[in-house]
C-alpha cells in the first residue's frame, strides 16, 4: 500500500520556489494592486491577475491550466470505465424526469436498471466473480457506479440496493456455494431484492436490532420473526414494491444461545403475483424529500421459515443439530467483520456526494461569470457575479475543497480496492479502510448539502426553479447525510478509533508508517509520543508562521493541521481515560462531556487527511503551470479548514492575533488570484451540459446579457434613448 | 414609538441577583455535577437539574416553566387574530396534501384562497381600508397572515402575492380614486393579480429593470414593452395560470425623459376564457424546488397600450399633454419610497422563517425526548436522544435563536403598524423598519433553512420521510432566502445604512434615541463618538467578563454584543471613506475589498438587535421562575452568537483565551440546566398535533419503545430470554 504522508512526493515547485500566498498583513493586500507574484526563476513581475469586469476571455497574462490534461488526471484510476459510466449519463433515457409521479418514477428507474443488466460488457457486475460473469474489481466497480449520480441519484440508489448491499451481501456474507446459488439471479435482476437491516426501532445501532431467526433442529429451519413494532425493517430501498427477495439481519438463535446479529436470505413476494409471500407484511414508506424513484418499505415477519442452508454462512454457520461454529472466536469482531463488508455504500457515497458537488459549482460558476448585477465602476456595464467579493467567497473555497475531497476520494479508492480485490485484506487495513470511509463519507455528504444550498442561492430566483437542476439534486442527496451510517455516529467511530491509536501511540504499539498513523501522519504521532500536554502549553506555533517569513507554506499548513488533530485526540484521549475505571453512571457522564470534543476531533482529522492527499496529489501533475495553479488551489483549502476554526487556533496559541488576522486576508487574495482560473478549475471536471441539464449553464443568460446591452448601446447610438430625470435637472438647472 | 434600547426594562432577576452562568473553565465544569445554582433569595441550593435517562416526567427540582402563561405572551399584540389564523391551520380543508400533482395543488391553494376570501371576519383583509370593508389594521393582517405557513407555505405565499403584493401595490401606490376602483375586485378575488416587478435579467435590482412604459399624448394612452427577453417578468406567483391583471413595474417614460420605475395596471389575461390578451405573452416556470402550488410564471408585454389613469399615481403623476409630476422631488428618494411601500413582503417573511423554525424545532425536540439510541450507564435501557451532548447542542440553541428572533419580529410588527397605519408614518420611521426588516429577513430565512436540515438530520431516516414533514417545508421554504429582496443584497442595505449613520453620528447629527441608534444600542452610538481607533487598541474588554466575577452578566453580554458591531461599522466605515473621492474603478476595488466585512457587521447588527429585544421582554414575563429560565435561554442566545464570532473577539482582544474557552464550557452548562425545561420552551409556541402534522411527534416513537421495552422484560422474568454468547462463554469458562 502506499503512504499518504510521503513528504517527498509534493512536488518542489517548477518555479523552483515555493507559491508566495499574500504574506502583507489585511490593510497592505486591501491596497495592493499588484501582489508579489514574482517566480523565483527570474521572470519579470506580472501585474496582479485580478480580472476586469470585461469577458472572462480578456484574462491578464499569468499561468493557464491545461484543462485537457487536468481532466486527464483527474479520471483517476479506471479511467475507461468512470469515462463508459459518464457517457452513459447523457443518454436521455438514463436521466431522471422531474414530471413524473412517485410510482411513475419508481417503475422508470426499475426499467434503466434493466437496462443497465443488459448492457453487453456488464459494468454493474464488475465486482462480482469472474467465474459468475463479473469482472472480480471492485475499485472499476464503484468507479462506474458512483456517476450515475449525474443521470438520477434515485437510478444510482436504487442500484445500490440490488447490486452494492443485497447482491453484495451474497457474495461477502456468503459462500462460494451460496454465491453460486443465489447471486446470477440478483446480479441479472431476476430477482430484485431488499437489504433488511435497519429497523424503525434501531437505525445506526445494528447490534441492537429486534428481529429474531430462530433454529429449529426438528425442521432444519430458521424461524425469522419480528416480534414487536418497533422491529419492523424500515427504510428498505427495493421494499415497498419491487423486491420478490431479501437479505434479512436478525439475532441468530441457536439452542437457546443468541449468537448475534447474522444475515439470512427470504424470499419475500410471489415473483408472479407480486404478493407478499405468508408471513410476510410490510407497508410503503410513501414520499420522501427526495429520491421518489427509490421504493422505499417496511418489511415484518410472522414465524417465517427459511431453510437452515439460507442463512449467509461464511462467517458463522448452524449445523443440522443446532451447533454454531464460526471462523471468528469474538462475537465482537465478527459482528463488525460482517458489517464491514458492507463499507462499499460508504466509499460510493464519499464519490457521489463529490459528484454532486461538481454538478452545483459547476452550474453556480458558469452562471456568475456570465449574469451581471448592478453598476459598479463602469457607468454602462454591470458587473458578472464572480467579480463581487462575496459571491467569490461564496464559491471559490467549496471549489477548493472538493478538489480536496476528489483525491482523498482517489485513495479511498484505492484502498477499498486493495481490501476487496484480496491483494492486501489484512484486519489492519480493514480497519484503515472503515475508519476512512467513515470519515471522508460523514464530511463530504453534510458539505454537499450545504454546498448546494450555497449554489443554489448564489443563483438567485433561478436557482429555485427545477429547469436548473440544483433543488432537485439537493432534495436527493439530502438522506445521504443520515444512510448508510448516521453521520454523527461516523464522527463518533472515527474519534473513537483515533483515541484508540493515541492509546497504542502512548504504548509504542505502533510503529510508524502502520494503522491510523498513515492518516493521523508521522509528524502528528511524533507530537504525541515526544510531547507532555505542559509542554505544550509553554511553546506556541506561533513561531511556524514566522519561521517561513510570514507565509502559510506547505510545511507550516501541515504542522498546523497535523498539530490540530493530534492535539484534539490527545485532550480528550485524556479527559475519557478516568471513564475506564469509573462507575457506568459517571462513565457516561464523562463520556457526555466530551462527546462534542470527539466529533470535532474527527472532523479535523478529515481535513488533515484530504489536505495530505491533495498535496500529495500535486505530485501527479505533470504541466508545471496547472500545477501552479492546482497549488493556489490548496492553499486556498488550508486557509479556508483554518479560518473556520480560527478560535482553536487563537485559543491554543498556534496562531498569534497577527497571523490570524492576516488569514482572512490571505483568503482574500487567493480569491481574486484565482478567478481568471475558476471556469478551468471546474470545465477540468468534465461536466458537459448534458451532465449538468441547467437551462442557466448553457450560456443563454450570456445571450440575454448582450442582448441587452446591444439594444441599450443601439438606443445611444441612434440618439432614441430617453433623458434621465436626472439628467434632465442637470440640463435645465 | 417603544425605545428598544431601554435598559431597566430588563427585570432585576426574581432572585434578586443575576443567574450563575457556569464561571468555570472548562476542566471543572465537566466533573462539576452540581453547579452552585444558589438563588440569591437565600433558598437552599438545589441539585444540578442535569436530567436522568428516565422519563422527562421525573425532573429533578428546579424553576417551572408557565407554559399557558409564557404562550399568552408569545401570542403577542393581536391575539385574538394570530389565535384565529393558528385556529384555521387546524382545518385539513387548509392543508398541504402531498400527494397532489402541480396542477392539482395549485388549483388546491386557489380553492383555498377564495375560502380565505370568503370568510365572514375578513381577516384577509384587515390592511385594506376600511370604507372598503377592511379593518385599517395593517399589524393584525400580518399577525395572521404568517400562521398560512403553518397549513401549508404555498397558500402563504400564493396569498401574499395576492393581498400582499397585487392588491398591495394597489393600496399603497395608487390614489384614493384608484383604490376604490381597483381594490375590491383584487380583494374578493374576483381579479386575481400577479405583482410584475422582477425581471430576468434583474432580481434585486429593481432600478435596472428593462420594461418600458412610454406615454402617448395622442391616445393618453401609456404603452407597456419589454424590449428584449432579460427584460422579461419572471418568477411571479399567479402568473403561470391564475391572474387576469397584473401590477407591472416599468420604467415610465414621457416627453423623452426616463422618471425612473414606476407601477402599472395591466390587464394581461381575459377572464372569460383565460387566453392572454392581445400583446401579452409569457410562459409557466414549470417546477420548482418547492412551493409547488403557487403558478410562478413569465410575463411579456409588445406595445401594450392602457389607459393614462392606470398609472397607481400615488407617488407620481403623467398629465394629459404628458407632464410629469410627483410629490416627491428627488428620483431616489422616490423610488425608494414606492418600494418601501411593499416592506411588508420582508417583515412577513421573517415571521414565516420563524413558525417553520418552530414547527421543525417542536418535532424534533418532541422526538429527541422519546427516541431511545445506544445504550450508556444502564446495562436495560437505552439513552433518550436529547441526553446525549451532540444533540442537545444540535437543537438547543437553535431554540433559544427562535426565541430571540420570536421578540425580535414581535418589535417589527410593532414598528411596522406604527407605521402604516400612519400613527408615526416618518421618513425615519420608515427607514428603521425597512433596515429593521431586512436585517431580520435576511438573518432568520437564513437560519431557518439550516435549522430544518439540522432537525431533518436530528431525526434520522425518519426525518426524510414527507409523512415526518420538516423536508417539505424545508423545500417550501428555500426560495425564501433570495425572493422579497435577496439576503445579500438585504444586508448589504443594512451595512450600508449602519455606515451611513456612523458618518452622522461622527458629525454628532444624530441625537441619542433617534434613528439607527435605536437599535445599534445608545452605547456603541456612544463609543463611536468617544473612541478614537488608537485608543481603543491599547484597551481591552477583557476586563469586562473579568470585572463582572469571569460571569458574562447582561451588561457584560450587551458590552460585548454592542461593541462588536460599533467596531466592525467603524472599521468598514473608515476602510470606505477613501472610495468617496476616488475614480470609479478604485471606489469598487476598495468597495471589493470590504464587501463581505460589510454583510458581516449587518449580521453582527441582526443579532444585537434579537438580544435586545429578547432581554427587553424578560420583563414581560411575569412569573418569576418562567423568567429565570427564559433568562438562561436568553444566556444561551448570547453565548451561542459569541462562540460563533469567537474568533473576532479573540483577534480584537474582547475576550482573553481564558474567557474564549469557557464560552463553550458555559454553553454546555446551560444546554444540561435547560434539558428539564427544552419541553415546555418548545410547547409554550403553541404548536398541536394538527399544526405539526408529523407521525414522529405524536408520541407514537415512545409507544413502540415502551412496547419493545415490554417484550424484552417480560422474556427476562419469564426465563425464555435467549443467553447471550458472550454470557455463555464466561459460564463454561
Amino acid at each position: 500500500m502506499t503512504t499518504t504522508s510521503d513528504r517527498t512526493a509534493e512536488p518542489a515547485g517548477a518555479t523552483g520556489a515555493p507559491e508566495p500566498v499574500e504574506a502583507t498583513p489585511a490593510a497592505d493586500v486591501a491596497t495592493t494592486t499588484a501582489p508579489h507574484d514574482v517566480p523565483a526563476s527570474g521572470a519579470p513581475a506580472r501585474p496582479a491577475v485580478r480580472p476586469t469586469t470585461a469577458a472572462s476571455g480578456e484574462q491578464e497574462p499569468g499561468p493557464r491550466v491545461d484543462v485537457p490534461a487536468l481532466h486527464d488526471v483527474l479520471l483517476g484510476r479506471w479511467p475507461q470505465w468512470r469515462a463508459k459510466a459518464r457517457e452513459r449519463a447523457t443518454d436521455p433515457t438514463f436521466w431522471k424526469d422531474e414530471s413524473l409521479s412517485m410510482d411513475e418514477h419508481r417503475e422508470r428507474v426499475l426499467e434503466q436498471m434493466r437496462l443497465l443488466a443488459s448492457e453487453p460488457d456488464h459494468q454493474t457486475w464488475l465486482a462480482f466473480p469472474e467465474r459468475l460473469g463479473g469482472g472480480d474489481s471492485p475499485g472499476a466497480n464503484l468507479a462506474g457506479f458512483e456517476e450515475l449520480t449525474l443521470a438520477d441519484p434515485s437510478l444510482q440508489i436504487k442500484a445500490g440496493v440490488q447490486w452494492g448491499l443485497f447482491a453484495s451481501a451474497i457474495l461477502h456474507l456468503g459462500t462460494p456455494e451460496q454465491q453460486d446459488r443465489l447471486l446470477p439471479a440478483a446480479m441479472d435482476l431476476s430477482v430484485p431484492g431488499a437489504f433488511a437491516m435497519t429497523e424503525t426501532g434501531h437505525g445506526s445501532d445494528v447490534a441492537s436490532i429486534g428481529t429474531t431467526a430462530t433454529y429449529d433442529p426438528q425442521t432444519q429451519e430458521f424461524v425469522i420473526h419480528t416480534p414487536f413494532r418497533a422491529a419492523w425493517k424500515d427504510y428498505l430501498g427495493n421494499a415497498a414494491v419491487h423486491a420478490t427477495a431479501a437479505t434479512v439481519f436478525a439475532q441468530l438463535v441457536t439452542g437457546g444461545v443468541n449468537y448475534g446479529v447474522h444475515c439470512f436470505y427470504v424470499p419475500i413476494r410471489d415473483p408472479k403475483t407480486m404478493e407478499f409471500l405468508p408471513g410476510v407484511g410490510g407497508e410503503d414508506d410513501g414520499l420522501k424529500g427526495g429520491l421518489r424513484g427509490v421504493d422505499n418499505g417496511r418489511l415484518h415477519f410472522t414465524q417465517v421459515r427459511i431453510p437452515r442452508t439460507d442463512l449467509l454462512a461464511r462467517y458463522g454457520q448452524v449445523a443440522p443439530d443446532g451447533t454454531y461454529t464460526s471462523s471468528i472466536d469474538s462475537p465482537g469482531r465478527r459482528f463488525f467483520t460482517m458489517l464491514g463488508a458492507l463499507v462499499q455504500g460508504r466509499v460510493s457515497l464519499d464519490g457521489a456526494a463529490i459528484t454532486a458537488s461538481k454538478v452545483g459549482l459547476a452550474i453556480a460558476t458558469r452562471y456568475g461569470a456570465e449574469r451581471r448585477q448592478f453598476t459598479g465602476a463602469s457607468p454602462v456595464d454591470e458587473i458578472v457575479l464572480l467579480d463581487y467579493a462575496t459571491h467569490r467567497r461564496r464559491l471559490f473555497p467549496r471549489i477548493a475543497e472538493t478538489y480536496a475531497m476528489h483525491f482523498a476520494h482517489d485513495r479511498l479508492l484505492d484502498l477499498f480496492d486493495d481490501v476487496f480485490s484480496g491483494r492486501s485484506d489484512t484486519p489492519e487495513s480493514r480497519e484503515d479502510l472503515e475508519t476512512m470511509a467513515a470519515a471522508l463519507k460523514a464530511t463530504s455528504t453534510d458539505f454537499v448539502l450545504k454546498t448546494l444550498q450555497e449554489c443554489r442561492e448564489a443563483c438567485g430566483g433561478a436557482g429555485f426553479l427545477t429547469e436548473n437542476r440544483i433543488t432537485s439534486l439537493r432534495a436527493d442527496l439530502d438522506v445521504y447525510a443520515t444512510f448508510e451510517g448516521d453521520n454523527t455516529i461516523l464522527l463518533q467511530l472515527v474519534a473513537k478509533r483515533l483515541v484508540s491509536d493515541y492509546g497504542k501511540a502512548l504504548g509504542k504499539q505502533v510503529k510508524t508508517g502502520q494503522g491510523m498513523a498513515r492518516f493521523v501522519v508521522d509528524q502528528a504521532v511524533d507530537k504525541l509520543l515526544h510531547r507532555t500536554p505542559l509542554r505544550r502549553a509553554a511553546q506556541t506555533l506561533t513561531d511556524v508562521a514566522t519561521r517561513s517569513g510570514g507565509r502559510l507554506d506547505t510545511a507550516t499548513q501541515r504542522e498546523l493541521l497535523s498539530d490540530r488533530v493530534a492535539t484534539k485526540v490527545e485532550e480528550v484521549a485524556l479527559a475519557l481515560r478516568p471513564a475506564q475505571k469509573a462507575s457506568p453512571e459517571r462513565a457516561q457522564e464523562i463520556f457526555d462531556d466530551h462527546q462534542v470534543a470527539l466529533i470535532d476531533a474527527a472532523r479535523s482529522h478529515a481535513e488533515l487527511v484530504r489536505w495530505e492527499l491533495f498535496t500529495e496529489a500535486l505530485g501527479k501533475i505533470e504541466d508545471a503551470e496547472t500545477r501552479r495553479v492546482l497549488r493556489w488551489v490548496r492553499d486556498l483549502y488550508a486557509l479556508t479548514v483554518i479560518e473556520r476554526d480560527l478560535a482553536w487556533f487563537l485559543l491554543n496559541g498556534r496562531l498569534s492575533a497577527q497571523r490570524g488576522r492576516a488569514v482572512t486576508a490571505e483568503i482574500d487574495a487567493l480569491l481574486r488570484r484565482l478567478r481568471p482560473h475558476v471556469l478551468d478549475l471546474v470545465d477540468a471536471w468534465g461536466l458537459g451540459p448534458d451532465h449538468l441539464r441547467a437551462k442557466i449553464a448553457t450560456g443563454a443568460e450570456k445571450e440575454r446579457q448582450d442582448e441587452a446591452r446591444a439594444y441599450y448601446a443601439r438606443q445611444r447610438a441612434e440618439g432614441t434613448a430617453p433623458v434621465s430625470e436626472k439628467a434632465l435637472r442637470r440640463r435645465t438647472a
